[in-house]
């Protein structure tokens, strides 16, 4: 189903760009769970747009109104319900915009899918901004797994042709990675920004690739085959507008690898069953082996760029050059780091609820 | 779920490597397909083991038996099952392997899931051997695709660290690519294959990189957000053993491009609307642009190698060395290139159950 | 999943009785559907509280306000999302009745299983308010189902012990039954009313039977077991509260006939297949053949009553007597009339949804 | 989907009347439960066929075979896989069948459903002998369910027009009805095979209500609105062919009782919470109070009858007359007995996987 997500939660997303209000309800949540609305707004407050000189001007502050499902400060067990009225809604004519679809994004797809009915304002239900609802539900997710001691952080591994230095695999340095530009080399970091700026002077865009890691999480999550811990995970990171790319630990390195050199060893230390190395990205057959659990996410270069780009009109069905007006994040990749920390945490969440039945021991 | 796959058809996979039967049953297929036997048959022999000399000697032959779902050659509405029975069951005592789980397979995980009552006879229910029924489900939907006129290829695009010649991504060469080691450049080819034997006579292990390609796909199959065609093939291709990557189209490469280089124009040719480069990998914002779909599936070595390597004891709590005996495939990607063009027909095909509601045009 | 329904279209449900806003969301329609807003309202209407002497005096106007999913009169394929904001919110100290459970309400359960978390105000997640957003979606497929042909009415079969004429289940007389309390005998409608009235006047209340007929349904609609007609439309009736019974077709009555008189007989009728009786309620192996869809509702009469109840007090856990304070709906079967035609709707809708796949013909 | 089943479980039921065998799939069950596959056979012994005067003399050995799932008298976690091979396979012609839909079967339906590639013979899908693989995964949940303290037992209520004495609903007399001809009245057991064999010797059948009962129940099983314990038993009983209707409790009594004789009191009793009455059938809001789940289950009369029937030739377009051949059971309602129980188990149990998460207590 397409804006709905969970196998024992369900997350529905809804809104549209330029619509009255975008927002999101989740149900299948325990009763008394706390929810800290501050801590919330300051998660939201790391992908809202506008707060930087790389990212889109057009302010929005997303403040969730909760409509239903907490009560005094903790979830009543009712679907939680929340919404961000959209202060930027739908004006002027789009059109010729519709008429147009800018290469890269869904305008085309959109067309194909739904006949012309489509809501094509600022990409409808494709644009990036309905990545806010998903934060809303990732970051009470997050709140949740920190509870149990599960901690979720992420950084830019790459921006155009810069690299961070990866995450120790074995040990994710997650609390030295933070703010809104979040890397472990601080060098790296410049160069980033410099790259970022470079293509936006020059009317262009770049991408990049975010490394997440998961620490704190128990062996045994996930479940055989088509409800793997990747599994579970690609469905919700591939519903991110703008990845194009997933893997687990040494991923598609691993591919290169020797069976040798890419198996973890297991050793007992301190009286703990650990791998030496981490090259699963702690999953093994699709469940965790207690080890931190490590992915990475390609992003794709930011599609609206104000470069002149060949396209064709859709109504004389003739080819046409469309300039795409007004102002856009040159790069996406920095404000798409919580969005990827939220998707994780609503799966490893949804994971976790199904998690519960006990298994005996033998 | 843990073994069930599907939207709009629903594919349940059973069995364990060493148990009585594996098998499959796939509900809400319509009725009047044609099944051609002998067809799936050969599609099922690609990944048979024990038919060339980088694969494991074990000789299975992949026979279906359908018990139910098909009437006289056709799909009768009814659910469809089929079995394959196990030669090769159990015997001799596996405790000490499950003992010592083995690295990189899913010994030590299923064993903290299942508390010790999980089968650990050849990896049980973790076993590849249960990519057999995902073939039978997938070789069925292949048949049906190519009635629509859709077609579906995958080559070998690395092997350690061979690489093939990528397909081309507008007009991928899906006839010229088959056999049971398809490659597009055969002097690559040549080398994967002495890569594959100098690994094995080391008592080592290689994995690689699949990319498939579906052609003939209509614009406008998936649906937005999380039921995006990226999200759909991802979840079942993160369900095959051994999968440590996915990526679509230009996929990781398209992170480090400007967006004036990775963007796909539009451009009318011959009275069709094309994309003239296709980084996309024919899918934006989750659903099809009408172009081919490409996408890459890293695959790790085999875990099992006949090197010693460092575990542990469960029952005791010891560090020990394990040397895994019998033979094991070398490198299991050619094997897994049927299996990864299985996974994509069934995606596909349950996408397209789902996209036939009528949608009007404006 | 508590609050959501449905196989092909997604309806998730949420809110409280006395929270911020009730609402829903309804995932999966197809872009280019009418909907007529007046129409709705004038449905949604139907089941508001306070128009007339048998319900609560509480005044709402049930006025959806819709968020998303809507341009320009037609859906447009992205999540329909509406909201019906709360004037009568929480005010005042509700712990008190949330101590003592009162007979016949989700108190007790939802204090069971929410652990004293749950929104107890007005009955919280449990309240029939919560049947506003189902009639939303309901009037909504209602709208599209009329445009296929396909019609549904229901009426009051009894009130108390007061019945009304069967409608005929060959040529549901739906034309006839409308208004607010729809019956097919005026007279048996006249005595009703004196019942609830009656009912009333004694601090009591009554429930009764609703029987809904469907006709314009193509045959073959539905599928085998789990999948059939009657389990699709027992999901979502059981959903609704205060529904305590369901047959279809003869249903209960069938059990005492011979299998030669509750077998309905074919018979070709103006070049058309028909069944000369309809025991079956239009259902044969949960598949439509064609005929009137018929099925019965048994509700039990409304809960709340101002007369004196045993129940008890769970914080002393001690026995106690409950007075129920303010004024409810003497019988809330009128109400709940459009209530089992939405449910309905949405079940059909759903079924239609799913049923576009083409089935050759031998 | 169709044949599919369960929330936290998955049941895939397939195979058909005639075809090579019939069987399940059941996905999601813990690991290290216990199987008696002893105490299994007795309970599919109930169902079986050509046991006694009142059943077809068709004698089917209902002898599961476990292909996965179980490893030495415990589940392993993987799903669970069993087959019954059917004896009675396809033979002769049933084309003529086909073309002459039987009344009050689904030969007309699935026709119209599967555009003739239906398999016709003996009902196919649709034949009651599929409800001998829900019995497998029923039989089984019940096991598991009898360790925890939860008891599920049936009675035929009526059978044509005799009706036997009703459970108790406060304290059901489970332990006192067993047997193949389950009744608490044994007089009305001995009118009602009188009844049986009347029906019989003119060529007719009756059908009957089965009531069940289960105790032991813990409080807050079961979800809000559509994912009720009503709701989760009416999809599955009504999978069940021949079962046109079903109430829980007073059900459709409890339309005709005031409020304040439906409502059931709360009190203190022996330190316990209870209700005095029953009316509720043990389910409030969908949610169990902890006293049994009562509940009533409709069976229609078997349609097979051997008297002359009016029917249709679809070929012909033309009225004619069927006559039935080969001997039916003139009463299917003392066999569908341990069918309600296994369908209630397994509703149950799939409550119960999914209510394990911890609520925390105020």
């Amino acid at each position: 189903m397409s804006s709905t997500y969970g196998e024992n939660l369900k997350l529905s997303i809804f809104g549209q760009s330029h619509g009255a209000a975008i927002g999101m309800t989740l149900d299948g949540i325990p009763a008394g769970l706390p929810v800290d609305i501050d801590k919330l707004q300051k998660f939201l407050n790391r992908r809202a747009p506008g707060q930087n000189d790389y990212s889109t001007p057009r302010k929005e502050e997303d403040r969730p109104e909760f409509l239903a499902g907490l009560l005094d400060g903790y979830t009543c067990g009712a679907p939680i319900a929340a919404v961000i009225h959209n202060k930027n809604t739908r004006s002027g004519d789009y059109s010729n915009l519709s008429d147009c679809p800018r290469p890269g994004h869904a305008d085309y797809t959109a067309h194909m899918k739904y006949g012309g009915f489509q809501d094509a304002a600022g990409g409808g239900h494709f644009s990036g901004r309905l990545t806010a609802p998903l934060c809303i539900a990732g970051g009470l997710c997050m709140q949740w797994l920190e509870e149990m001691g599960i901690k979720i952080g992420a950084h830019l591994a790459a921006v155009a042709d810069i690299t961070d230095t990866h995450m120790n695999p074995v040990s994710p340095q997650l609390d030295t990675i933070n703010g809104d530009f979040p890397v472990i080399d601080k060098d790296a970091g410049v160069k980033m920004r410099q790259a970022i700026a470079c293509a936006h002077a020059e009317g262009d865009s770049v991408g990049g690739i975010i490394e997440c890691g998961v620490i704190g999480l128990m062996p045994g999550l996930g479940e055989p085959m088509f409800g793997g811990v990747e599994s579970r995970i690609a469905q919700i990171v591939y519903g991110i507008p703008a990845v194009k790319g997933l893997d687990f630990g040494a991923g598609f390195s691993s591919s290169y690898m020797r069976g040798s050199e890419n198996n973890d060893a297991y050793a007992i230390v301190d009286g703990r069953i650990v791998t030496t190395t981490n090259n699963s990205g702690g999953i093994l057959g699709g469940i965790t082996n207690g080890m931190p659990l490590i992915f990475q996410v390609a992003i794709k270069p930011t599609p609206s760029i104000s470069q002149a780009q060949n396209t064709i009109s859709l109504s004389q069905m003739e080819n046409t050059v469309l300039r795409i007006k007004g102002r856009h994040d040159p790069c996406i990749v920095p404000r798409a780091v919580p969005v990827i920390e939220a998707a994780a945490a609503i799966a490893i969440y949804d994971m976790i609820l199904g998690n519960t039945r006990t298994h005996r021991r033998k």
